[in-house]
Order: structure tokens, then sequence, then C-alpha cells
């Protein structure tokens, strides 16, 4: 029997917070949750993850192992997860057994492209033209509906620009669809777009729901590279922006923080991504807002009030992606930047090591 | 040889930070090291101690446990402590070994109210009157000198209004010396005072100094109740107050943050008494400054650059002391009000549980 519905008992400070998943988001979700007295019970197949380093408790285990899924499960009060991949077989395994939240239904519907779209659309709000494509034969009909440059995407398994692969006008449809080694796709049309902005927003258990102010991201190589608030769009644009998130919040029955990406189109906004999730573009939140996006979680999935989520000036968020952590000194000479380094061991290319917040009030 | 002085590595993200003490401080310190990359490791003989659950390592031990303190030292790159009784064999052993900040003599000096005393007025600073008092007759003769109403306190291990007993005019000195037990002490002459308030400052490795505002402090039955920043003082007298805090920090060649509360008496300020650590007094700077004094202290020891102490807006800090810490449900449904849970599984009187800040800008 799922618990993620009503009937479980309240969470109180002392409880345990259980977290699936050990990165930086897990990491920061656990900061928060001890400033509001809870205990944190991190579970991540790595041992040297960086949120094991603020956790009460650690699993080092497989997602797939369910008898470590099921002692997680009996040592934590709640749980919630800092990534959207968490496999469907984990969330059945702890949402009989613990209070999971967001929803299993949530999990579901973000994992997968095609779904996702298809339940956006369904709410009546817009997103870039998309086709489902399972074979080559399915790839070359979409794009003779949607034409070329079209974007050719995983359904599954995509983060930070992989898994896909734009198509120009006159590429063979063969060698994109081959790229992708033949796994369920999506292939979306490309949308005109004057910026990328995400929604943060939260919904609690009764329903409650709380937005911050629609965020401005700019990304460099499929990757979030600054994000910045207020974002310049008109004030019924964010009212769209953010009652489409609502819609979506409501409509998943959702609780947590989640965040939808966006881009400000003709008239409106068509809905890019959905995340489950504390999000890299509300990381501005944790001295740009009231309340940080990571405490707003806690407060969520704990069934406790949503606090305030205004602004405290004009912020900047600029994340230290690769090699770009080396600058953490001149960050922490300049006065009013904040840093926040992930204690990752190594900086690969292409890595989230860090990121940098500017507040001018 | 102690390592407190120049010549250590330099310290970088990635880095252990120890800490001695294992409560709510160390619990704060270690989530802001963590924030700036650091592992910490928490040395301290309660193994149900608050700061356990946001540390990468633990070490359950005695402070007087040399092999304990050996490995612990081994194990970090920089050590601090969060209270000021560390025994001073503890902090020896410790600074053979690695850099201990702030280093012994600032334990030193702040573990003795006399030595404390001494140290300050011998700074051509104030502090309220003083005598050693060792002996029943001594007492008597300090009473003859300072006259009552004054106050007998044990030198050492006095906190929050503990060791320490009022003499009020009449009263006879053999009573009030049996109730200290016999241990050394000292009388101190009451002062006039229209208010307390205290400084936090830091200082860097490299004489780098950067205070906060002074704030205002309000006890009840010995514990701090409530501090208010901005203190309501003349900017003669605050500059005063910050300058006193400097030239004690300077004289202790002192690293990390400092806490230094004062009575504003007629014509300036006299010491009350000198913290060699982050305290109670600056938890306010944690959402109202822009570099929390948690922070602060690890930039110090771990000799980075001091950040900004600027202050958000009006701020109010009040401590939930015992039972206060059941109104927390309010408190997270009260907008811009922040809650800090210290996560203590029992809420003794006059134990300090939680804090909540609140800031009006």
């Amino acid at each position: 029997m799922a618990k993620s519905g009503a009937g479980h008992r309240p969470i109180a400070p002392g409880a345990t917070l259980g977290i699936l998943g050990g990165g930086q988001l897990g990491r920061m979700m656990a900061v928060a949750a001890a400033a509001l007295g809870l205990k944190t019970h991190i579970f991540c197949p790595d041992a040297d993850c960086p949120a094991f380093d603020v956790a009460a408790a650690r699993t080092v285990a497989a997602y797939e192992d369910e008898d470590a899924l099921s002692a997680f499960a009996a040592a934590v009060d709640v749980c919630t997860y800092e990534f959207e991949n968490v496999p469907g077989r984990t969330a059945e395994i702890l949402a009989d057994r613990v209070t999971l939240r967001p929803n299993a239904q949530a999990l579901a519907t973000a994992q997968d492209r095609l779904i996702e779209k298809q339940f956006v659309t369904g709410l009546g709000i817009a997103t870039a033209p998309f086709r489902a494509v399972d074979s080559e034969h399915d790839l070359a009909a979409a794009l003779e509906e949607l034409g070329a440059p079209a974007i050719l995407k995983t359904r599954r398994f995509g983060y930070d620009g992989k898994g896909q692969v734009r198509i120009q006008p006159g590429d063979r449809p063969g060698e994109a669809y081959a790229h992708l080694g033949g796994a369920p796709a999506i292939l979306e049309g490309l949308v005109r777009y004057s910026q990328e902005i995400s929604v943060l927003a939260a919904r609690g258990p009764d329903g409650a729901f709380a937005a911050y102010e629609p965020c401005h991201n700019e990304h460099r190589d499929g990757i979030l590279a600054v994000t910045r608030v207020p974002a310049d769009v008109p004030a019924a644009l964010e009212q769209q922006a953010v009652e489409a998130a609502r819609a979506i919040a409501d409509a998943l029955d959702y609780v947590g923080v989640i965040a939808v990406e966006m881009f400000v189109v003709e008239g409106g906004v068509a809905v890019n991504e959905i995340a489950p999730r504390v999000h890299n573009s509300g990381h501005w939140t944790i001295e740009g807002a009231e309340t940080s996006q990571f405490e707003q979680h806690v407060r969520a999935v704990c069934g406790w009030p949503l606090g305030a989520t205004g602004r405290r000036g004009r912020v900047e968020m600029r994340n230290l992606i690769g090699s770009e952590i080396d600058t953490w000194p001149a960050v922490l000479a300049e006065p009013g930047a904040h840093l926040h380094h992930y204690g990752k061991l190594r900086a690969r290319p292409g890595r989230k090591m860090g990121h940098v917040t500017r507040v001018w009030t």
C-alpha cells in the first residue's frame, strides 16, 4: 500500500528525512533539513558522494538493492529524492513502506519526455511540437511533419544536453537515429523563443502552493551557466508561467519543490521540461530569497507550512563547471560573492563543481 | 612544536576541518564549512551530540583521551573548537600536531576570569572592578574595597550564569564563599550600565580584521534571550567597542571569530567577557549579515579572506530555551521567521534548543 497520500503521521524535528541520491542537491537539502532539526539519511551507490559529508546516516547501495531499500525505508520517517531518474521499481518499493514525496506519478511523468509532453499538453499548456520516434521510419515521418532543424532526444535518462542530437535540414535521419542507439525517442520541433526561464514552486500535501519569481536561465553546451532574477518578462507572462507550474503540480498531486523550465515564445510560454525536485536554477534562493528552495522542499515534504518566497534583491547565480572551480580563491576574496563548493574530488569537464551567487539590494 | 603560527600549508576545499565540541555551535559551523567545500571531523564525548548529524567524520572520546586526540589531529588539516573550556593539556596535544585556531593563549586567557580581566585592563580597556579571591579572608577584604552588591564568580568553567553568586549588603562572606565550594574565584564589583552589547569580529592569520556591528543583548536568568541589531549606541561608542575587540584580538594574535561582551557605561564600554569562538549573540548573522559568523570563522581558520560583514536589515534573534522549542510550528508558520532547531533530544529547562531570527529590510 502506497503511503504517499493522506493518513501518515505528522513529522516533527528529530525525525529522519531519507534522501535518494547524494549529489550537491542532496547535500544542500541535508543542510537545510539540519537547520530545521531533522536528521538525514542519504542513500547513494557512490561512497564518495558529496551529500554523505553532511548526513547523519548513510547507505551505500545500488538503487536496485531491495534489501537495502527496505532497511532504508524502515530507518526514515519520510523519503524524497534529488534526481528524477529514480528507477520505477525503486520508487515502488519505497512508497510501499514509507511516505515518498514527490509521489511516483511525478517521477514517472518527468522521467519520460514523451509522457511528460503528453501530460503537459493535456493540461492545455504549450510545449514544443513533438512526435514519438520508435524507428527510423517514425523519424522520417516526424521530420516530414515538424521540419528541420529539430532535436531528437531519448525519452529517458537525458540531462545536461546528453542523449540528444540536433538534426539540420539535409541531414540523414538514419545517422541521427543510430546516434541514440535505437533507444525510444522523441523528435522535438524547434521553437522560436526570446529567453529560457524556469519557475521554481512548492506544493504541500494540503494543496498549498508557493512560487518564486520566474528566473532567466542561460545555458552553455547544454548545461545551465547563469540564472538571473528577476527575468525580464511582463507581469502577465510571469503570471501565466506560474499558473502553468501550479496546474502541473496540482495535476500530479505534487508534494515538494518542482522546477518547470519554459521558453518565452510569441504570446506566452511553452514548457520545456519538468524536474520533480530542487533544481540548479533555484540555487539563487539560498541567499536571494526569504526561504531557500532546499528549506522549502523540506517544509513541503514534511507537511509543514511553506516559507515566504520573497526576493532579497537582484540576484545572479553562476555555475562553476569543471575547472572553473579553480577560481574559488577569487570568489572568496570578492565582497558579497557567496561561494558554494560541492566538495567533489575531481573536476571533470562539464561537471558541476560549485556555484557563486551575488545579490544586489 | 606548536603549529598555530606561520609556515603551515594553505588549506583548500576538500580539506578537513577538525572541530572540538559537538553542540549547536559546532553543528552550525560544520554546515558553513560544507558550503565552502570542506569536510568536518567532530570530536565530542557525547555520542548523541547535535553536530554529529552534519559531520563527515566523528570521534566519540573524552577530551583527555590522548590517543584519540592524536588520531584526530592526524585526520584533520586544521583544528578549531566551539567552546572555551577545552582543557589546556588537550589544546597542547593538538597544537603540537596540527594548526590550532584560535591559539592556546586565547583559550588560556578566556578560560580564567582573573587572567582575562588582567589581560583586558592591561590593554587599557575598562572592565568591572575585580579582585582575586582564594580564601574567605580574601573575599572579606575584596568586599571591603569594592563594596556590595558584588558578584563572586569561579575563575573557571562558568557559563550561562552558572558558578556565580551575588552578594548583597549585609550578606555573610563565608556563605557565599562556601557556595562556590572553595574554587579559585574573583569578586566583581557591580557596574552601572545602560545596556549589554557584544562585538563579534574576526581576525585572520595575516592580521586582517572585520567586525560586525555591535549587537544589543538581553539576558533572562543569566542566559541570553534576545539579540537585536543595531544596538542603539552612538557612533563614537560603536567605534570604541570595535576598537576594544580589535585590540584584544591583536594582542592574542587571534585567528577566528571572537565575541567580546561589553557593558555600555558612563563614557564608554567596559568589557565583561571574551568568548574565543563563535557566539550565541552572533546567530543573527546567518540571515542578517552578508557573511554568517560561522562562515567567517571558517574563512579565518582556513586562512582565507574574511567575508563582508554588512547587515541586511534590522535584525532580532530570539533563543528558544527549554520548552520554548515547542513553539516551532508557530515559527514555521510565520512568514519571514527563520527557525533554527538544534535537533537536541531532550528539552531540559535552561537548555538552548534552537533560535528564531527575524529580519526587517
